[in-house]
């Protein structure tokens, strides 16, 4: 207890931040913002420096309010609402894949309506980085309302490419800003922290308010020995905590992880290693095309090695045409081969960069191991590395595709035996560096399922936080601070909403529940004409079935449902029952009775009874 | 290389089997088979000793036979044929579970074709352990052959309770065998050899035929301080290895794992460890049923915390009352609670012991997490442990469960932070000390996915072995082994065989294929009746839908659909296309694409067009 009463103290030693409202701008627009790539990209988006405005008592007394649309209790979606007054802003927009159960959806995006409600007040939508939980449901927001969009270079790019596919990217205003640059949103202002993350040029921010400044990680770690860019501006964070930080909120994603999470240079190193142990094999590599850091690697190594690279899958096609335009890719020209000209090279000297770590049913990598990709055909002479972890939920496709591929006599190194992959998130101990820099007055854990959460205010708790100064929130809070509260002070629509096809937000409950139930087992549907007057058939009933039986093998059962539909339309008229809801409810019963009494299994039953 | 050839020497230096063909019976029936438990089941099952009957010179040039009918390449209804001459058993009848693509299937069992085929030559059916990836298929198999079963106590009683319920304990044929005992099936005879799983009774198995000895390892780990029995006989494999042993099927489950398995008594410690730290609190633990030696663990921690037990989840009731029965789990009396009662007793003196450590939908711990258990209601006064490691595949229902507990506010300890769980297999180390006390002629991994396999053949070459004398077999392979070579001769009915409520292996490719299509978009019907002469529409079009759209909102796409239809049949009939199947067709092919074009969804179009 002496200890925990020791760590508590260093709180209360810090600054509160009340005494720094002036402060906060110390370092921001310290660099100017660079021009953008995209030519629909418009640069800078500073506005005079915040200090410069009085704020007036009135505004001091104003809490500042978090509403949590995505990324609380669930894995993917972020999206953070953060209002001043009558001034709000948005933090990314993601998207997350759809769980076992939302069958036939693509997938899942926030409920946007918070946003739409509020879209005159929200000046902006910043964005950390460019990963598709943190940008993929831009699209579908900039459909609805078409908000200026602030993030760093290679995250606009990404950005734009992914509104040019919905056709929106003409439309789209967007900011590119950088690191320690601020940008300004009414009475918020936002300055840009570099972190380190598995993407490059990925951003935390200091969200500044006449109340305080909030601090959002985004995704990071701390990668002393980056491959790009400079380790996370771990200085700046300490700076910002010795002003006062209100609040903060830090990715929990690694939080169960004890330790540090290793540079990706250690990968750098495995991946050399394995590359000479290939000798006269052509190499396959699979990671994900946004880990631009281990794409550099894998060219780095390529012509260390003498080989030439071709790229695989279309997600990995464009995103590094874009960071190589873009200057995030750096290569000597001739490196690059089209996939189309590969066997113009001998395999042992080519690499293969291609999507598919995860196992994805239509990526490059499952096409390869199931011999329908149109031009790499592998075998003997392939060694394959995967260069990810399964994401949890897909190590059953991944298993899959590494026995396909083994089948076909390819050597294939993946995660259990080799540093071939490392995480882009901070695990225990970089977490309590952040959490000691930063030494906030509130803490809420973001980025997480529950058990997240709760292990994150865990450790903020054994570092001396008080459990009233740490909230576990969820989507649809909203948050209120004041520079001594913390507390829910509300709620607003959150949740799930399923992209199908075209239809966002069309496929609710029911319909799941319908597919659920026609995965399991399948649909019979039976059709006849009645004359309305006599109650004789006119035709019918006629039996289809889909996803039951084969029908073929169950003729006797099939007849048998046609027997009792016409014995139960006869039943039905000779009692005078005209009701024909009763009717189609008997057929129904009885069938789906009989049906389980002969098979156990519950199809759908369909009566569609017309009458003449 | 030099290392190498020195590994190679060492089996040289084994005696061939050929020079031991008299001597294998050496240590068989040391002990009497106790007599079994259930009253059907008969004792023994014990013959003359082998070696008492001459071997021909004709004999001895006959090969044994292997077919694998299940476990390879895939994990779980392991099944295997062994065949001397005339003779022949059956190793393991197992079923597995189905993958995420098998729809609506309840398990799936291996082909039963060869069995069937050879019933008259098959003497038993010999199982290694009580595991449903080692018994689940027998019910099936039972009811078209009910041939005699062998194996140890516990083994036995787990089946006869699953025959039970499906009707055939009555008539099935149970011998009781124990570890150092042999079992003839006429030229074949089999050795039991007491080995460490996660249940216990587990038996390897050594196979003698006149060619030569197989040993079948079964599922195992070495386990030094058991928690009842002693370690796995490892002397007795050394001494079969020593007399010379011509196969080595072996378990490859975690074969991609370096090091030891740690033995079963540290999750003991662990949990006594835990259970301190509950301190007030309900202690739930969520554990397989059929790890009684687990189980065991958690009566005697109770003990000593001064706790009872109450049993949740039809098999953990089962499995322990048959277990206790049987004196596999010793506790005292009134140690066990009934779950109705739990609450006569403070949180403080209780612990509940429950089946759904994989998360499974309708466990008791997942009733639990959803409040819709009975008897336990669990809160922020409960310490839940979740002890077990999520199999590959389940890791999103635990994590699902996991989050609802500590929504509810319990406390939740599980696989990652704490040693919970153990694995029952032998990880690379022990399998190493397998291979080199059996030192086998021939070799062939078994139980594992092609990965494991490969990586189990990959260990087996870092010892020495050849390639030549390594077989990475598949099911429906026909292997045989001569004194001096194993080849694949022929090939056997093997497969898949879905189980769907009553349906055994009714559920074929299309009607999957159905399923999925039902699942990811729907099916729409279009019912119609038409004047077979005139053309003119009697009833209908009648759209109906599942899964795809709320029709409700979807009524003018619904609209279109029907007179779309109505145009269709109009335009055939104008045509003269009195030809159904055109016009079924053009239905069926313009809606699609008209709601493809509207939706970007495919439902399943069905067009039942009747006639007067």
């Amino acid at each position: 207890m002496e200890n925990q009463k020791k760590k508590n103290n260093r709180y209360k030693n810090t600054k509160k931040p009340t005494e720094n409202r002036n402060v906060v701008q110390d370092s921001v627009e310290k660099k100017e913002g660079k021009q953008p790539a995209g030519k629909r990209m418009t640069g800078g988006g500073i506005k005079k420096p915040y200090s410069k405005k009085k704020t007036t008592k009135k505004d001091l007394k104003m809490p500042v309010k978090i509403t949590f649309l995505g990324g609380l209790n669930e894995i993917g979606k972020n999206m953070t609402m953060i209002e001043y007054g009558n001034d709000a802003i948005i933090v990314d927009c993601g998207m997350t894949f759809p769980d076992s159960e939302m069958l036939g959806i693509d997938v899942v995006i926030p409920d946007f309506t918070t946003v739409i409600q509020n879209k005159d007040r929200i000046k902006g939508i910043v964005l950390t980085h460019g990963h598709e939980d943190h940008i993929g449901g831009l699209p579908f927001l900039l459909k609805e309302v078409n908000l200026p969009l602030y993030g760093s270079k290679l995250t606009l790019a990404l950005v734009e490419s992914k509104l040019k596919e919905h056709g929106l990217d003409k439309k789209a205003k967007m900011h590119v800003v950088s690191e320690g640059q601020t940008t300004r949103f009414g009475k918020i202002s936002v300055e840009y922290i570099h972190v380190n993350h598995s993407i490059p040029d990925a951003l935390a921010l200091a969200i500044k308010t006449p109340t305080g400044v909030i601090v959002h990680t985004g995704d990071f770690k701390i990668d002393s020995t980056p491959i790009s860019g400079d380790i996370i501006d771990l200085s700046r964070f300490g700076a910002l905590g010795n002003d006062g930080v209100l609040a903060l909120l830090c990715d929990s994603t690694n939080v169960e992880r004890p330790g540090y999470t290793p540079s990706e240079r250690v990968v750098g190193e495995s991946l050399t290693g394995l590359f000479r142990k290939a000798e006269k094999k052509r190499i396959i590599v699979a990671t994900f095309s946004t880990n631009l850091h281990r794409i550099q690697q894998i060219m780095d190594a390529a012509v260390k090695e003498h080989r030439h690279v071709a790229l695989s899958g279309r997600s990995m096609i464009n995103v590094v045409n874009i960071a190589s335009e873009l200057g995030y890719l750096k290569m000597p020209k001739n490196l690059l081969v089209d996939i189309e000209k590969i066997n113009n090279y001998p395999k042992s000297r080519m690499i293969i960069v291609t999507t598919g770590s995860q196992g994805e049913p239509m990526s490059a990598l499952t096409r390869m191991a199931s011999s329908e990709h149109k031009q790499v055909e592998v075998g003997e002479g392939d060694y394959i590395i995967i260069s990810a972890t399964p994401i949890p939920g897909n190590e059953k496709s991944v298993s899959r595709v590494v026995n396909d591929l083994m089948n076909r006599g390819c050597n294939v190194v993946y995660e259990k035996m080799y540093d071939v992959h490392t995480s882009g998130h901070a695990c225990q101990e970089e977490l309590k560096i952040i959490h000691s820099l930063v030494k906030p007055k509130f803490f809420i854990p973001v980025h997480g399922e529950q058990r997240h959460l709760r292990k994150h205010a865990m450790l903020a708790k054994s570092m001396g936080m008080k459990d009233k100064d740490i909230l576990i929130s969820d989507i649809g809070q909203v948050v209120a601070l004041t520079q001594t509260k913390m507390s829910v002070v509300g709620t607003a629509p959150a949740g799930k909403v399923l992209v199908d096809g075209l239809g966002v937000g069309d496929i609710g409950t029911y319909v799941l529940k319908d597919r659920q139930h026609l995965s399991q087992d399948g649909i019979i549907v039976i059709a006849a004409t009645i004359d309305k007057y006599t109650g004789d058939i006119v035709s019918g009933p006629c039996v289809e079935s889909k996803g039951f039986v084969y029908m073929k093998e169950s003729e006797d059962l099939i007849e048998e449902i046609r027997e009792m539909t016409e014995a139960i339309i006869f039943d039905c008229f000779k009692g005078h029952t005209h009701e024909w809801k009763m009717m189609r409810k008997r057929i129904k019963d009885d069938i789906a009775k009989k049906v389980f009494q002969k098979t156990k299994r519950s199809p759908i039953i369909v009566p569609i009874i017309m009458s003449d």
